[in-house]
């Protein structure tokens, strides 16, 4: 099976195409740039899904459902917002269907033109916030702290599986503040709570840091980023947090009564992440004989095979193993299947990115042992029955610890800090990743950089020291530095 | 509080709207017939749904994400599907917008338009189908149990919020099967675990029957359905599962190798669920002062209010019982605002369905005692703080059992077997609900008994006997009696 996939070093998006298809995670569908979540993709995506809600929850938010269309005219409501959404997008202008009366099949009734269209959402500030004006009063009523789970559409021209696609399932959280500066805490928290996930469940390193204002969320005063590094050297943006001001409030009219008894414009955040976390997981870990998996979001953590296949024996070895495993809350599979070899089906968990697999034959059990493989390292080694449960959870922490060591320290190797523009060229070519440099703070200094090289600023990092400096482009003074990188 | 809900007999409707609103469950949007679900009436939602995905996920379903978006042309690939979905929807033509070059805002770009307009899907058979096609090759990928949660779009002409809404939420089983007799079986399995939903978790007693020929889905050979009862006497079809036959695998050209190496076409079922089942849980349980849940499905079980206010012995019980209650997983809140008085706060609790609430003051702390009131009898009792855990607990599960019984009650209440029109008549008007009456198995008589009276063949009940008899309409002999209702 391995060798279907084609190796990063020959083609890395043939790779990651590859990875994606052949471990069942997603395909394309009959509708141009919208995929289908294939059930081992969504079982990984509803692991990560489920956390996040957990996250929200324990930080007091709870989640509401928003309609999917957006009137045509609420998009222009907000100034920025409306040249950063109202263009490629969904638009729904009729509401009926019927047959052909010269009969060429069913048409679009022209009879039933809607009066003003409807927008399929791109995001949903707009409805959102069109809801809060009735729904908020006084200070009483505020925080306002709201998440949704839902489908959004993006008339993308390049589409990728999981990285960029039309539609895609994603939150979006969308608050409603009585202060400044509880917005704004608002919004750093939600970004400390991506990167938290990313690190401890995806095992994935980011980089915490606020976007330039070219880069900004339209309709944003302010957008906070996680950043990863994938293994071809490109940034992914893999989270935003916005603190959006008054802006919206303003737009939709959303006014409160303080305690002072005046009335206040609110103050806004929102903020998500999507199914492109599936695309950040499986690029980060995966390697080019499949997909690659952290334990906290692998749908099945163990599989056990029978070698050559089962027998009374092994499969009581099996059952008490599983048992003990299953004690632990670790997830489980013996695999009885008759109709494949023990070759294959090690492939096959190999291809499907399960972290641990445990092989039982006649000669193991003889010694009461059994093959432990690590599909992160492909290590391995034999192991006593005795006591296995205890190792294989062990085992799996390790594992999680691994993967997050591992995607460090390459992104360790993969970023260059450079003080000209030669060497910012150099590096970017030699080895991609990200460049730390110093920047003058223009956009215009920015969108050059970006037209010579196509490197973009991926974020101010939360954790750049002061420290004087002149821009790489040109020589202008800086005072930090900001990181480079060409990206999805 | 209270007096701001129209009661039942005064105004049935209007009662159902206040219930929905002042018990923040949800609200309509700006985009017509769309609603708003409000964090309380989703967090039900939620509870519900976390428990369909296990008994889905028990047996043996997973989940998988299919476009939202279906080609024109796919609608017409299944001829009776495109007669019953292909008309009200909702048509995207465009994919883009643009500033008016007059200077009027934005408006649709003509020059997007799709070479083949998009359907917002209204239920997902035809865009699943066209993917098993390249799923399904032979036997061994046979069955294939996939379920999908997800949004859908009819474009209603009269809605009602959660009973009938252009935009709704749902799950949507999609099944395939290698042979007839599985997918009848898995059809009817899906049925028994919709039951079973409604009367272990809702406390919502059903009818598990099969629909008639002019009541089935579009596109399926069968169709099973349950059926509950609400207290204004009209039926409610609470989920339907499809025996689809081989339709939609004909229609999509979907084969399969049997073990016999010979091309077979698919059978196909279908099953779903909505949040049509919010409503129904209204319908089923609340009364004039508000909201009443079942204790498995309420998000939030106890409330505690200190009375009249917050103080430190008072404090002290309340944290007691809280880690007592919470120790059995019950869920509780300690309601210590100081800016809402004791009674507006039981009204408060009323309202919202709160199952049961605990009223702590000095005297009861005295006697080491509190006061529980149930939502569902609305009885008040003095308990002992000691052992006031396995109290509730017991009393959550008492409330539970009683909804149910309450129901079924009114069901058999209203359930009137007639053996002539006249009785037919008189029994529809006198106190709506089943009518139980021999029919000749005509749409014809079928049709002209709904344009008569507005009921409908709601179901031939799975455990209707076999009886001779004749139709209450036509007087033509029949082998079983049906349940006709008006219907939501």
């Amino acid at each position: 099976m391995a060798k279907e996939i084609t190796p990063r070093e020959t083609d890395y998006s043939q790779w990651y195409v590859d990875i994606v298809t052949r471990a069942n995670l997603a395909d394309y569908s009959a509708v141009r740039g919208c995929m289908v979540i294939k059930p081992h993709g969504y079982a990984i995506w509803e692991k990560m899904r489920d956390q996040l809600d957990r996250m929200f929850k324990e930080t007091g938010h709870v989640n509401a459902y928003f309609p999917l269309f957006i009137p045509k005219s609420f998009l222009s409501k907000e100034a920025q917002h409306v040249e950063g959404f109202a263009k490629e997008c969904a638009v729904v202008t009729h509401h009926r269907l019927m047959n052909d009366p010269n009969g060429n099949g069913i048409i679009v009734d022209p009879e039933a033109k809607l009066e003003e269209e409807l927008i399929v959402r791109p995001t949903s500030e707009t409805i959102i916030w069109d809801a809060y004006r009735t729904w908020i009063n006084s200070y009483r009523d505020l925080p306002l702290l709201i998440n949704q789970w839902a489908n959004v559409v993006r008339w993308e021209m390049r589409t990728r599986l999981f990285l960029r696609t039309a539609e895609f399932l994603w939150q979006e959280g969308h608050t409603a503040h009585a202060t400044k500066a509880e917005a704004e805490e608002e919004a750093k928290l939600m970004q400390k709570i991506y990167a938290q996930f990313a690190e401890e469940w995806m095992a994935m390193p980011v980089i915490q840091g606020v976007k330039t204002e070219n880069e900004r969320f339209a309709g944003a005063d302010e957008t906070y980023t996680i950043e990863a590094l994938m293994q071809d050297g490109k940034a992914l943006q893999a989270g935003t947090s916005h603190f959006l001001g008054q802006n919206f409030a303003k737009a939709f009219d959303v006014k409160f009564l303080n305690e002072n008894n005046e009335q206040e414009y609110v103050w806004a955040t929102s903020w998500g992440v999507s199914t492109r976390l599936v695309g950040g997981l499986i690029m980060t870990h995966s390697d080019d004989d499949g997909l690659v998996l952290p334990p906290k979001l692998a749908p099945l953590q163990v599989a056990i095979v029978p070698i050559p296949k089962p027998a009374p024996a092994i499969d009581e070895a099996a059952e008490k193993i599983m048992k003990a495993l299953k004690a632990k809350g670790i997830s489980v599979k013996y695999d009885t299947d008759m109709k494949k070899r023990p070759g294959f089906k090690f492939a096959e968990y190999e291809m499907h990115g399960v972290p641990v697999r445990l092989g039982i034959g006649a000669r193991d059990l003889e010694k009461g042992e059994v093959e432990v493989a690590r599909r992160d390292t492909k290590e391995k080694t034999s192991k006593p029955i005795d006591g296995i449960a205890d190792y294989v959870s062990n085992l799996l922490d390790d594992i999680q610890r691994n993967l997050l060591e591992r995607a460090k320290q390459f992104r360790t190797e993969h970023t260059t800090v450079v003080n000209n523009f030669d060497d910012f060229r150099d590096a970017l070519e030699a080895k991609g990743g990200f460049i730390s440099a110093h920047w003058d703070g223009n956009t215009e200094t920015e969108l050059k950089i970006k037209e010579m090289t196509k490197a973009t600023i991926r974020c101010i990092p939360n954790d750049a020291p002061e420290e004087e400096g002149t821009c790489v482009l040109t020589g202008r003074p800086s005072k930090r530095r900001v990181l480079f990188a060409k990206a999805y």
